[in-house]
């Protein structure tokens, strides 16, 4: 069995690429909630519903966010109401913050209703919050804390970002089919998604039972850089990297996470850094990261599940 | 002034001509919140939206609640989650139940906020929630006790009803501008709209403060009828006077409100009535009680305006 760490866009793209792969029961995606928050008393949780519809296919692949085939009326009515309208809501996205606002409410554990919700929508594969209880994103910048939507969406990522700070993270408890894959001994390799290391890994990275799993792990830790050719592919990660004054490179990245990743899975633009990225004691795959569609969604993650059991193979002699 | 005590479909359409005919400051909208309720974590209020929805003009006035120009997004979506799907929910009326939720659950008393969302739609006339508490109207059957919207929407009305009960009247707090009318001298007549008297206006006369003024008072309390050739215009208000064997008729209802009542407008096809209705102590006038349009509602207000200046002056003599 194989864990996919995932993030926004790029952790759902590849997330459904490992899940035309690997059976339902070989695969687990546990979702960063650091970028979850309160809205209009709805509780929204953007990387979970951009995972679960992408697995789906009710998703939006224009946006990368919200459902297909969606209206507007909700937005429009708002705004003639007066009320908050920085944060887009389709309609039919609507009725997902609903269900689960009043599921949250009766007490129902978010990793439950996940569950629920997405066996609704057809998934097959666990999509597993990376915890029950709420872990708030905030982002340290000049102008002081801002919570992460703020920063995000109303900001539109423009504050200069000073650094990161994980609410509620230290805290964290684990959903229990989580708990039971880091106990256990059925996951064979972990995977972290193309996702941005700062605003969609870290947040995982900072709940005490993912980060000392990952720590004490016996398995291998495959990680696809979202950096290509010193670019993300969709999100604020390389004007964040900058702002820090870190390399804006996939070796920049590999230096980031440092030993918690054993093996790299660079873009092909990216060869000229192999050699680097090795010398930091790391194995590297050269490939096409990109993945404008499912099937370049499947064949990066073949690609990354072959590097997996490479490893793995390796790790058990 | 005039104090207008409004249900849902027939309140809120005398209550358009009455606006017609009244400036902002000569008219309160006073309206039934007994149908309240909670459902998918939201606060819905059908009588208080119907009729800010009416007076706003952007009501549907095919079906008497909701708005026009509606589209169903988020009811297709929920169905897709499995979520209750019973109460329809359109996706523009969405905003007002998600905005007010959310101001109620930051302690924004029904009353403030009704007024708040009602201006914003361009509503002039004051329109006023019988209580910024919760009154639950509870229907009484055969097979126990069911709340309203259970009842009126779930089982469409179909349980034989054996009473009613509404929960919270006894403790309902008026808000601070009903207060000020009931306590001040401002008010000249009351109007009681053609609302079904069960379920939309007994809630009302439930709240103490409005019973104790409407039987203490010195001026008038003019009603339009709900009942018009044996028949209720739109909803179950002959059925559940047929279930409690009252009799079906404009007098029938003339008998039950009592006392309470002054004066009585009745449809011309019960024009046989008017004898038995004076009997009972009450002046009549016979008209055209329909309001298909907004002409209607006018013409009907400004006769029912005209009974109840009649009925003032004759009091203040």
């Amino acid at each position: 069995m194989i864990v996919a760490l995932a993030g926004g866009v790029g952790g759902a793209r590849l997330a459904v690429g490992l899940a035309q792969v690997l059976a339902p029961k070989a695969l687990a995606i546990v979702v960063n909630t650091g970028d979850d928050f309160e809205h209009l008393g709805l509780t929204i949780c953007p990387d979970i519903d951009t995972v679960v519809y992408t697995l789906a296919g009710v998703h939006n692949p224009a946006s990368g966010w919200g459902r297909g085939e969606e209206t507007w009326s909700f937005m429009h009515a708002l705004r003639g109401l007066g009320g908050e309208a920085w944060f887009q809501l389709g309609d039919r996205d609507l009725a997902m913050h609903v269900l689960r606002t009043a599921a949250l409410r009766r007490g129902v554990p978010l990793s439950e209703l996940t569950r629920a919700l997405s066996r609704r929508l057809g998934v097959r594969h666990a999509v597993i919050p990376m915890s029950d209880t709420p872990v708030r994103t905030r982002v340290k910048t000049a102008g002081g804390e801002l919570a992460f939507q703020d920063y995000f969406v109303r900001l539109r990522c423009r504050p200069r970002v000073r650094g990161f700070r994980f609410a509620g993270a230290a805290r964290a408890r684990v959903p229990p089919p989580l708990y039971r894959l880091i106990t256990g001994d059925a996951v064979k390799a972990i995977v972290v998604c193309p996702s941005n290391p700062y605003v969609s890994v870290a947040p995982m990275l900072h709940v005490p039972a993912l980060r000392g799993w990952l720590r004490a792990r016996r398995i291998p830790v495959v990680a696809v850089s979202p950096i290509v050719g010193g670019a993300a592919i969709k999100g604020p990660a390389a004007k964040i990297m900058r702002e820090l004054g870190a390399e804006r490179s996939a070796a920049g990245i590999a230096r980031h996470y440092g030993p918690l990743v054993d093996g790299w899975v660079i873009d092909t633009v990216d060869a000229p850094l192999r050699g680097r990225i090795e010398a930091l004691g790391h194995d590297v795959v050269v490939t096409d990261t990109l993945m404008p569609d499912r099937c370049a969604s499947e064949r990066l993650a073949r690609e990354v599940v072959r590097f997996v059991y490479a490893l793995a193979r390796r790790g058990a002699r």
